[in-house]
């Protein structure tokens, strides 16, 4: 993802992060180990992408997943080596929303950051489908209930991130380099052997694709290059945490970025040849890698090790989103472009409001996709392509406004990219469309009209309130405080208390119905404050239909009329019990004059809550 | 069900029922069509609830329908002599609880009153169910989806509930005239065949139990007599209703109340023979009543009449809850019973709570059957019964105390009945234990024991507010007055001058945090409002930590310890977009603060909103 990954937990309400010395930031190594992450991760739906389309020519198309795959490693190296000129542009952290803001202009970053918003809400979804579809292999029993263990584990990550966890990146270093140790071994041994030493996890499954085509046309092998690109997600990870390593920073960042475009390079090649080798076809309900594992390592204890480190890396990966969204969600709103609230200093219940939406929203594409990833393979890719696409254009703009030496070179090198990686998105948003891809093509202008409707809410607001401007003195007024009672209590003592501490003038107001119940009632309460003589008037108002709110408003609002040198205040006393249960008492009469009040008055509503004792 | 029908809808918050004339009170004819329709409606599941217990002994079993339902028609004429009796003595309108807290004490009338509370809630889930099944008897394609049906039908009903719709019970006779009509016709035409005309509805269903039993037990055929039992839910309505009849109220309400049985009892006995003459097997996914129409009167536009009529029928009978069960909570509400809120003359958004409440638990138990009336059917049955026993019980006691002439002889009656339904009761919670009366039998208990629980507290809170004795007089404080500020605008002076019209002492605080950003933010705020100089002081607030309302509850804490005799206040100001999706774009800086101090100080709150103009 495009936005720093390296504070990935919310950080919780009472602490803030200490200020990390230089010793504690990163090497090009730790660097590495602790922002591939995402990247890594990618290595588990990548291939199988691929395959997947490929499988639909048959064997003869199922050849060619060697040459797609160096293709994108071709595409990979571009990528690479842009974002090292990115990294050195930008030190302070890019991402393509900061690059496109630049250089762009509004309307581009926008775009930039609405696809972002659908990334971090795809890569959760994608990271605990595949997940998933890792323990589901090793677990074939399980795969029926598939859906279900994704919202399971998505509940999971959900309650973590609301408890609000205090981790650092360093956390995902012990299972990234069991991850990649265990693919790298995987490829070595897998080189060694001539055929799968075992077929286990795929024997009694249905192959996925009957594929019966016997030519593989261009548009194929678009295709296929479009999909297996969702393996390149996360490259960009390492450019948003320049800030986080050690001086010279921006050397330290470009040899972790090339180590990690080399390190998933080789794992995509090798694991194609693999593919090849093995004449691998994509069957349901077992992923390629699980079958890959099978064949090189056999059905053993090393087969279960590789799809527990994948499912706990997808799940880290699918984590990192909660960690990533309100970073980006907290820029747009500096910017006025999303709700001011994302900007707050988070007291804690105001970040769960963001765990839950992304939550939610992650729930409701797993339910879409059935559980499955590779539906939402290529949505995510759509995402990130446009994301790598604005960022190069980007970039290509940089270069001409600054034209250091060799600009021409580098100009070339992203505006190449760029291509490339529009290009995919074209064809991935064409060949999916009616799979899934729609959805990417409604939300995507969806939001970046939301965030322009935001934008300009903001600014007719700041506008009204004289933002920025010298306000007016303010200046003292009589003030008449009203206090709705209903009966005679300690309550009732307490509020006209508070209400002539207030107020140069307080009125009782007391709301009665015609029923003959209530008409006692009120006789008895105008009798009993006759009696108690609080030098307060009780002032009667008659209701002719149900409603307690709406009379007590009609009266603010006519004495506000009356008055018109005076403000208005209205005082609301209400019990509250110590036990929680006991709320349920309430009779909410509280409330629904408030609500009536604010609705139709412009009285300040002061509540006074009585603990009782 | 055992409250007042004849004001079914909830009545809207503007709009009080006028009082009704004597000429627009019901006559017996009137007011039996209008009071019967729950009664009517139970005919569509009561016998079959006899059928399915005795298909368990096969074709020697089913030969006993007749008998059995024989009882329940001499149950039937029990009760209905025993509610005579009753309107007599309580002509303001009985229902078992308002017996039982008459004559048995506090704990037999919550008895009642929490099995009516779940026959309420049973009474939804049952008319919808049985209504669904009508329809799914009628179109056998829809009976996969019976349970998303049931679920639909019930968002339906809690849709216009929600609305609040002002009806009649009147509107009510229409249907239910249809509806009996149908039924007549059905059984006077079956009377007249020796075999069915058609068996379509349930040619190619499977036998719903495959019955190889030889011999009857007595169990066997108190269980059928406990489940048939289910056909007189409603018989009681009419007993609540007497005001609403004309002079002699009582005679006109007896005359009804015995129609009522009368019509009820040639119904069951009607279709019970029908039933034997056509030997009718129970089979899954056709009503018996459906099986009846078609042996009767042919497969074609007669059988679609009756299903329609029983479905809207049964659907307006599942509606009646709706009406019925907040006028029993106000009951119980006005005894301290039940939370006070449900006392409350209704704003519009209290009834709300009531109406979902009640959906909730119908769709828990929709989902808890599958859809199923047969599961649901005893369950409701018991609840009714325990009712009926209660009430009986009641009456014996009112006889006695009353002595009046040929006591004993009513005494007798109504012990006879009580006793009749108790053995149903317990029949009835045993032989279904496992299939879901013990739902029953441990709600029925903590219900009991919530209503106790809520008098309790009400006890308690009315004694700690001292209710009933005069209270204090009021007295006047200094009162300072705090307000939070985060920025200069025309907010801030709106809500300076309402402070200071407030308050003797007004004192500003604004809240920064140790990051560069905010510092920067906060020199700027300080030199502003000394350039502005409003009067008020402005006082900074440190917070180390990333919260905003704890360091202002802090200060309001120490503020109101350091100034004793004073009284603190908060004000809290707040724009109010005009459109309601700006609200959104709120800080939410307000409802942390409000939160936090409500939380940590027993400050009064004031809050100012601020419309945008």
């Amino acid at each position: 993802m495009s936005v720093p990954t390296i504070e990935p937990g919310p950080v919780p309400a009472d602490e803030e992060p200490p200020d990390t010395g230089e010793r504690h930031r990163l090497t090009a190594v730790t660097g590495l180990a602790a922002l591939s992450l995402d990247a890594m991760a990618s290595v588990a739906y990548g291939p199988e992408a691929i395959v997947l389309v490929l499988a639909t020519a048959g064997a003869h198309g199922l050849g060619l997943t060697v040459p797609v795959t160096l293709a994108i490693a071709g595409l990979l190296a571009v990528l690479v080596t842009s974002y090292r000129q990115v990294i050195a542009a930008f030190p302070n952290g890019g991402g393509s929303y900061a690059v496109a803001k630049t250089h762009l202009g509004t309307r581009t970053s926008l775009v930039a950051a609405a696809s972002l918003v659908l990334d971090y809400v795809l890569n959760v979804a994608v990271g605990v489908t595949a997940g998933v579809a890792a323990l589901t292999s090793a677990f074939p029993a399980l795969y029926g209930d598939r859906l279900w263990l994704c919202l399971v584990v998505l509940a999971l990550i959900t309650a973590v991130n609301l408890r609000g966890i205090v981790e650092s990146a360093k956390a995902f270093i012990v299972p990234t380099v069991v991850f990649v140790g265990s693919i790298f071994v995987l490829i070595v041994v897998g080189l060694f052997r001539s055929a799968p030493v075992s077929t286990a996890t795929a024997d009694g499954h249905a192959s996925a694709l009957a594929g019966n085509a016997t030519t593989v046309g261009t548009l194929l092998l678009l295709k296929a290059f479009a999909s297996g690109c969702s393996a390149l997600t996360g490259v960009e990870a390492i450019t948003n945490a320049v800030p986080s390593f050690r001086v010279p920073r921006v050397k330290r960042a470009q040899r972790a970025e090339v180590a990690l475009g080399a390190v998933l390079g080789v794992m995509l090649i090798g694991l194609s040849v693999l593919i090849s080798r093995f004449h691998l076809q994509p069957v349901r309900g077992v992923t390629v890698l699980a079958q890959l594992a099978d064949a090189s390592l056999g059905h053993n204890w090393a087969f279960y090790v590789i799809q527990f480190a994948t499912m706990i890396l997808l799940a880290l990966s699918a984590n990192t989103s909660f960690g990533g969204l309100p970073v980006l969600l907290k820029l747009l709103a500096r910017d006025n472009y999303a709700p001011h609230v994302f900007a707050l200093k988070a007291d804690r219940h105001v970040h769960r409001h963001g765990v839950l939406a992304l939550a939610g929203a992650s729930a409701a594409l797993l339910v879409f996709s059935g559980g499955d990833t590779n539906t939402l393979v290529p949505l995510f890719a759509i995402g990130v392509f446009v994301g790598f696409t604005v960022a190069q254009v980007g970039m290509v703009r940089h270069w001409r406004l600054e034209r250091g030496s060799g600009w021409r070179g580098k100009a070339l090198l992203n505006g190449f990219g760029a291509v490339l990686t529009g290009v995919a998105a074209v064809v991935v948003t064409g060949s999916k469309f009616e799979e899934g891809a729609w959805l990417i093509v409604i939300a995507l202008p969806l939001l970046v009209a939301a965030f322009e409707a935001v934008y300009r809410a903001y600014t007719r607001i700041g506008d009204r309130l004289a933002l920025g401007r010298v306000p007016e003195h303010p200046h003292r007024h009589r003030s008449i405080v009203i206090v709705p009672v209903s009966s005679l209590s300690r309550l009732t003592s307490e509020a006209l208390t508070a209400a002539v501490s207030l107020g140069d003038e307080v009125r009782a107001v007391t709301v009665h119905h015609p029923d003959p119940e209530d008409r006692a009632h009120h006789h008895a309460l105008a009798r009993d404050w006759a009696a108690w003589n609080p030098g307060v008037p009780l002032i009667p108002l008659a209701s002719e239909h149900r409603s307690l709110g709406r009379p007590i408003a009609v009266y603010v609002r006519e004495t506000a009329a009356a008055e018109r040198d005076a403000r208005v205040t209205v005082l609301i006393p209400e019990m509250e019990p110590e036990r929680l249960w006991q709320r349920l008492l309430q009779n909410q009469r509280g409330a629904l004059v408030a609500h009536a009040v604010r609705r139709d008055t412009d009285a300040v509503i002061c509540r006074l809550r009585f603990r009782l004792p």
